[in-house]
């Protein structure tokens, strides 16, 4: 698993830490079923405070990603079928985009736009 | 201007008004020019810290949104017209998208669930 922590940016480290955990799942260089690293390594591995890595896997947890076992620690969850997506998960994701898409309108963007986007970012994560 | 805040909920209050003056600026309640309450009447109205108020204007301020003066406070401003995207402001929004994009695919959503999400969102923000 690699991460890149970037100190100067706005973005707090644990939400850094989700978004390139929730990449690596998405590009499959994290597999189902896969353990994390401990809190305790990690964090060692990374430089930066325990308290950190331990709320960036509790935000994973909560969104279903990971579980977390007293003995056993961190290991990734089994994932729907590409295409298999419940309508409590579609309405989630509306949820979590509504924020950027309502951004995007103010900017100017179109359906088309939002759709060439996510088509690069779709093939970024590849 | 309508504002709802939601005090039961992970999300901070700040980030609540952020988005949803630019919620209203994506539906036209908010118009280019036009002026924002002031921090200290915002902050009365909603019952919140006009710390609050104050950490939300200068995040819109920073997304180039709004202008805030000394004197006459903070105002909308002129925005792109529709589909005059650019090249920046596209980029700038594949950083923002992305996290959420990554978060779809993992629960193994595709091209089309996307374009379904979007399409639902630009309808309600209408």
């Amino acid at each position: 698993m690699f991460i890149q922590i970037e100190p100067n940016t706005d973005v707090p480290i644990y939400t850094q830490l989700t978004q390139q955990i929730i990449e690596g799942i998405a590009n499959g260089d994290i597999k189902s079923g896969e353990s994390l690293p401990s809190v305790r390594s990690l964090a060692a591995d990374l430089g930066v405070n325990m308290h950190t890595v331990n709320k960036s896997y509790h935000e994973l947890e909560k969104k279903g990603l990971i579980s977390i076992l007293p003995k056993s620690g961190a290991s990734v969850n089994a994932f729907n079928e590409k295409g298999k997506v419940s309508p409590q998960q579609l309405d989630y994701m509306e949820k979590l985009l509504r924020p950027a898409v309502a951004e995007g309108i103010v900017y100017g963007l179109e359906m088309n736009d939002f759709e060439e986007i996510i088509q690069r970012i779709i093939k970024k994560l590849q």
